[in-house]
């Protein structure tokens, strides 16, 4: 059996002894990805393709529920539409892959494909934007963007990857800042609900924010290694793209103004959040709510006809309740298929063997702690909901607890240096930019968020001896 | 009042005066695209969007329930391995757009923009495929491709368009084949059950089937000016690209068999199908079931309390029964919404004005005959579901009774150049390539399908005078 050798689950790599070998050993074997042949760019597999689709399908419903709409702009940008705005170009322009010819013919102008599509938005809602009645604009697009990225990982850096980019127009400071913010609510609550990850939330550094925004916010994600991931960013643009693409409105009072934007994201990236968020060593461990597949029931001898009678019985009936379940009924052995889908991380397994059944009943193994549980085969499909929900909490749980366990407040530089080390997040109150470099260049560690909640540890700030001004969340990332 | 004004349906071209300029206005001033600043990439604006949405809602479920899943290739495919089926490259390589350079530095080898991705899963399945339990896989995406064509109209034709691709490999000659009809099928009824356009289906002659293929099946649809759309193509590959990228299986007798392909698709060609079927001289006709609103409700007068107060509880009524109903009470003309509503296809307008509510009634206008009804306000819920079932169904028969009426037999070459010039199908028995090329020259016609159900006409071609093999509808084509 080759086939099933090569995906034994002993060949993944401890979750502890090397971390980032398990996270791609993880990647690959549970099937989420694979490589292509250019560098960079990942295939994403139909595991790893229905997480996302998951994530589209709850956060899409959010986006409509608050007016959002969906569009579709064009793959390519002129370079010289590219250029307008001069920050967001400086940010980008390193990263960008351009079309210069059909292979017959070379183009007039180089296209940019998009790293992301500020500017094809803001050329649009130039001609479609004239008056307050036209606002808000609230559009949103589900694509690919290809950034020219050095060193690449699965789902985490890519030069390509699959994101949905928000892009509003509105009348008001005061709304876009407040669309802004709702948004950074919704990401968090896609954490809270559907990703069982619990996201920290703030505003960036001027030094970490977007190329061509005010302000920026993001959700900051833990991973099992103490690193964090950023996970998703809201930026607030005031009007610095609507004066580089002159997006003016006649406002209620008659006159020309320019207007208030804003644009956000994830990607999926979240998919690697999933994995280092959750996973151990016996492979992925998906909460329920976002899991593909949440029950996966395994029959035990199963050339018995109670076995059989009973499996499928259980399938179709869990199926009619609208749950995600599949049946193994392959000639695989019962060992081979355990471990399979530990591998992947299904919520439940249910074992359906001839001698539970004697007793009426099924043993449910639940994969977040592994325990096996004896349970009547006609409770399974009403205790479906509560299980799922207390894995679903558990999960957050102790992922919220390795955020606190990970976070510390540090009143001088050496206990920073010290907290650095061992992996999470550390706030200290500090002086500006500075300080921000300086840790930087000692600690690798960046600026994550300013909490929204602020409070100041230090009246000076122990790298610069500068007075402090703010309290920032500090941590190395990916 | 500019921006009504701009929006005025006077403005649109009428359909019989010129086709070409009505299908240009309608598809502007319905604002379900715009132009972008690159020639042949279109913006998809929230209104055509939808419409996508709800061809991609319909497929998405019936590919899922038939046990296809979806995944995410590259965006981007080496020049080398793009080479590698000969006829495959032949067809696409004059139309493609290839990334050379990051702007700072060249690639080392070209990179195509994937016009179409049977390079890629080829790939792909050929290091995942092993052994007939591997067999079927049967995967689908959903992404925009890239083809440089020349001529570009909105929808129809487009440097960049919007897709699914189904790529499948199977371990039997006998099961590609039935999943390249299977397929075909669920296009055909998208058009029955959803678009209320009555696709003829056939394979297509060897002249017109698909780069690398054995066999391509069509849908093709005629629009109101008597020209055909080819809507979507289904192709069996038999063991073409397998040989060519080296796809075994050990098969049951554990020999080693290439393996048996197909690929499939759809685009956003079809809504250029849609508006050109339905539409007419007041503008778009969208059949209730893809229309992404299917009611909307104006109300007269909407100072007044009572007026008020229906329009919102119908509103509210229709909404939470799963209609896709919008209110418009802003300060706008009524006459200006009828016609703004009319332009964009809106299946159903409820007027409620305080005249009728005195009688408990509503005004019911439905756009496909725009006649008027009068209806007891407590009967509008429940009577959408017959409503709409009524409409899409005359829809359908409208459009298939312009199918019958212009679809003609050919005797003689004479007959097929009279009927061509008429607009529609001609049917006409041929002896091969020879006659389809001279046919070409002559009438600009091209051969649409070879019917399923096939009786030759005559028995020598009309136009070779040779033996006739098999009788092919030919039309003049989009």
């Amino acid at each position: 059996m080759q086939n099933n050798n090569k995906k034994m689950v002993a060949s993944v790599t401890s979750r502890d002894a090397d971390f980032a070998q398990w996270y791609t050993d993880l990647c690959l074997k549970a099937e989420l990805m694979d490589y292509s042949d250019v560098k960079g760019f990942i295939i994403y597999r139909p595991y790893g393709y229905a997480i996302w689709e998951g994530i589209q399908s709850y956060l899409d419903r959010r986006f409509k529920e608050t007016n959002h709409q969906n569009v579709y702009m064009p793959l390519v940008i002129p370079e010289s539409l590219f250029q307008k705005e001069k920050e967001h170009v400086e940010g980008f322009a390193p990263e960008t892959a351009m079309i210069t010819t059909t292979g017959v013919e070379d183009l007039q102008e180089r296209l940019i494909v998009r790293p992301t599509s500020e500017t094809l938005f803001c050329t649009h809602y130039q001609k479609i934007v004239n008056s307050y009645r036209d606002l808000p604009k609230l559009y949103n697009q589900w694509c690919s963007v290809v950034r020219w990225e050095k060193t690449t990982r699965p789902f985490l850096r890519g030069k390509e990857f699959l994101w949905q980019e928000g892009h509003t127009v509105h009348a008001s400071e005061k709304e876009a800042r407040k669309e802004t913010l709702d948004i950074l609510e919704i990401y968090r609550k896609l954490g809270e609900e559907l990703l069982a990850i619990p996201f920290v939330t703030g505003r960036k550094t001027e030094k970490e924010k977007f190329a061509g925004a005010v302000e920026t916010y993001s959700i900051e994600a833990l991973m099992h290694d103490g690193q964090a991931l950023q996970s998703g960013t809201t930026h607030y643009f005031g009007q610095n793209f609507s004066h580089a693409f002159d997006i003016k409105f006649t406002n209620e009072s008659n006159t020309l103004e320019y207007a208030y934007q804003t644009s956000w994201g994830v990607s999926t990236r979240l998919i690697g959040a999933v994995i280092m968020v959750h996973g151990d060593d016996e492979g992925l461990v998906l909460p329920p709510y976002i899991a593909p597949t949440q029950i996966v029931i395994i029959p035990i001898q199963s050339q018995k006809t109670e076995v059989q009678e009973a499996s499928n019985h259980l399938y179709k009936q869990l199926k009619d309740a609208g749950f995600r379940v599949s049946l193994d009924d392959s000639s695989k052995t019962a060992g081979w298929k355990f471990a399979e889908y530990e591998m992947k991380g299904y919520p439940v397994r249910i074992e359906v063997g001839p001698r539970d059944l004697e007793r009426g009943e099924v043993t449910l193994v639940t994969r977040h702690d592994r325990k096996k549980h004896q349970v009547k085969l006609t409770d399974v499909k009403a205790m479906m909901p509560n299980l799922f929900k207390d894995m679903h909490d558990t999960l957050y749980r102790r992922a919220l607890d390795h955020v606190t366990k990970h976070t510390y407040e540090a009143k001088t530089y050496d206990e920073f240096k010290d907290y650095i080390k061992r992996g999470g997040y550390v706030a200290m109150s500090i002086s500006g930019e500075e300080a921000e470099i300086q840790i930087k260049k000692d600690t690798t560690a960046t600026a994550r968020v300013i909490p929204f909640d602020q409070h100041l540890i230090t009246q000076t700030c122990p790298v610069t001896g500068q007075k402090a001004t703010q309290t920032v969340w500090f941590a190395r990332a990916y």
